[in-house]
């Protein structure tokens, strides 16, 4: 119930969206941009609407470039990261000089996964799918890593409906959920409400992987709409649900090989964020294209230079498939495998539906 | 491979969906009404279009009125059962004087769950919800009961869209899975593919409960509209994973209560089937209205009679938790309780989130 000074680094559509409950809750918040978000800087603080949002922020908010990153965190009680996760190493070494004055509580909003080792030793080897809770304590200098357990955020949440205050319920996860508890304390309205989870890398790897699939599930309009097909209720609907029911198979799977917990696919940060990313952002955009026929380069093309996550998250599994000494077959996954095909090597949409729900 | 004689009792639109790839493969198919599909046996018989499908049926199938039920099932190989769950006491008894003659294998399309005993004295007395494979055993005279494992169909498939041969993938289940496999052997066709699942109570569970939790999932778009919102990316997205996430939890918690398997409702007969019913049917645009703030008996008047699945399914659960002694406490389905109190008690939507996810 207390109000802290918390300082939102990354002025992105979701680091900015977040503003709204902190402001709500009566916080001191200031949301300073990354190198890359000056456009975005100047526009909420001259008080016009956030661009990618098209809604004014709360007034009360103080908004900085990141040349004022330091000044802005020195006495803030904890810090929420709104960037990237190709973002991570700058935001590491801007914030390692504020956490060695003192450690901060973390916040994380970025999505995202890498390939290598986990950051600690004790770790199976075959758990080499990094989650980003892991690559930001590998990012900062040792002493720090050791004192810091990022938190992170899950589960379905549009930015855009967040920032218009629409009811919204998430899923913070980390090393030690004591932490994730005061964020939860801080954070939490009537619109914005948040579960505690353990298992801080199955709900990482649901966050990540749900891009890859959502893909996928996009198919089935792009086909629908090759034929002529007009949006309806008789359209390719039993396709996307097909596809969809293998995605939270294949995750779970994913989940538990990687030492996550077997529940995480089925609740809001496995199913629940599926069926958000499904309901038309850009993924899906994407996978309409490849639906349609497209060649994968053209569909890139067609997609004008937006960020497409489930190629990002494609790129680490295959790699991680191709350097798995640890005999993770790919056939266990034959969706993804289908997904890497199309995404990353140009095959033809043909989603092995005979190799699903094999088990 | 065979080739067989196979009789479709019931005419509406699952049972006439099923006709194409039964034809396809190239089975001598019979679709016979029920005594209320006089319309939909006339227009079939005379080649027009489908009523409910819009679409003609292949034309080498013989469509009779109910009166011929007995002659046409007489020298069939196996039976298709495409009745609604109210019409099964029908079916039984007309089938009781065909299968006496000699038993022959049944393959229902019914959906639908009853109160009351399972039918085998050796399962638990709390297992009270009663599936529709059961059910139609108990319909029928003891000792046809003891020589009949009916096959249920489940998992998404929208019968508009299988009459269009778009690629569908559905469950078989039943307590004989030779049986099952038997119909999957006859029906497979490249766009109507079969997966068998051993769990007959528990599949059967989520093709029933899909219903009443896809009004609720439904409410986000009512109450998107009642603000004045139009459909986008932007809307109530978040709102409606949250539901839907948390149903897939309940319809877990609940398949495992009644003796189902854990890993059912993850998958296609609870995952994928939930998802297609939310792609804009009638329980979608019922549960809508609900939540744009319409009273229950409006949203029923608005409905113009049509049947809504999803209050039978409550109307059984209310009475399943009323009765149920077995210490089965409603508050461990918290969304489902709020669903029984709009559907059936007149409540306004206010969808309990702060009791999801507790477990």
């Amino acid at each position: 119930m207390s109000v802290a000074v918390i300082s939102v680094v990354g002025a992105g559509m979701m680091g900015s969206a977040l503003c709204v409950p902190l402001s709500d809750r009566g916080h001191d918040v200031r949301l300073i941009g990354t190198p890359l978000d000056g456009a975005l800087v100047s526009a909420v603080a001259s008080e016009r609407p956030h661009p990618t949002l098209g809604v004014r922020l709360p007034a009360k908010l103080r908004c900085q470039p990141a040349s004022e990153l330091a000044e802005a965190c020195a006495d803030a009680d904890a810090i929420v990261l709104g960037v990237s996760s190709a973002g991570i190493p700058w935001a590491a070494s801007a914030l390692a000089p504020v956490l060695a004055r003192s450690p901060r509580p973390i916040l994380m909003l970025s999505k995202g996964l890498e390939q290598g080792g986990p950051p600690d030793p004790g770790q199976p080897a075959a758990h080499r799918l990094r989650v980003l809770t892991e690559a930001l304590r590998l990012a900062l200098p040792d002493e720090l890593a050791a004192q810091t357990r990022p938190v992170a955020v899950c589960g379905p949440c549009i930015a855009g409906e967040l920032v218009r205050r629409t009811p919204t319920m998430v899923v913070f996860t980390g090393q030690d959920l004591s932490v994730a508890r005061r964020f939860a304390d801080w954070l939490e309205t009537p619109y914005y409400r948040v579960v505690l989870q353990e298992d801080e890398r199955g709900t990482q790897l649901c966050a990540a992987l749900k891009n890859a699939y959502a893909m996928g599930i996009a198919f089935g309009a792009g086909l629908h709409q090759r034929v002529g097909g007009e949006r309806g209720s008789v359209a390719m609907h039993n396709y996307e649900a097909a596809v969809f029911a293998q995605s939270l198979v294949e995750m779970q799977e994913l989940v538990v090989s990687q030492g996550g917990s077997v529940a995480t696919a089925l609740g809001l940060a496995g199913s629940g964020d599926l069926t958000v990313t499904c309901n038309g952002g850009r993924t899906g955009r994407f996978g309409a294209l490849l639906g349609m026929g497209h060649a994968t380069r053209e569909a890139i093309r067609l997609m004008q230079g937006a960020t497409l996550e489930c190629l990002e998250v494609l790129g680490v599994l295959d790699r991680f498939f191709q350097s798995s000494a640890e005999g993770l077959d790919r056939r266990r996954w034959p969706l993804l495998s289908h997904l890497i095909e199309v995404g990353l090597h140009g095959a033809p949409v043909d989603v092995p539906f005979q190799e699903f729900f094999r088990a």
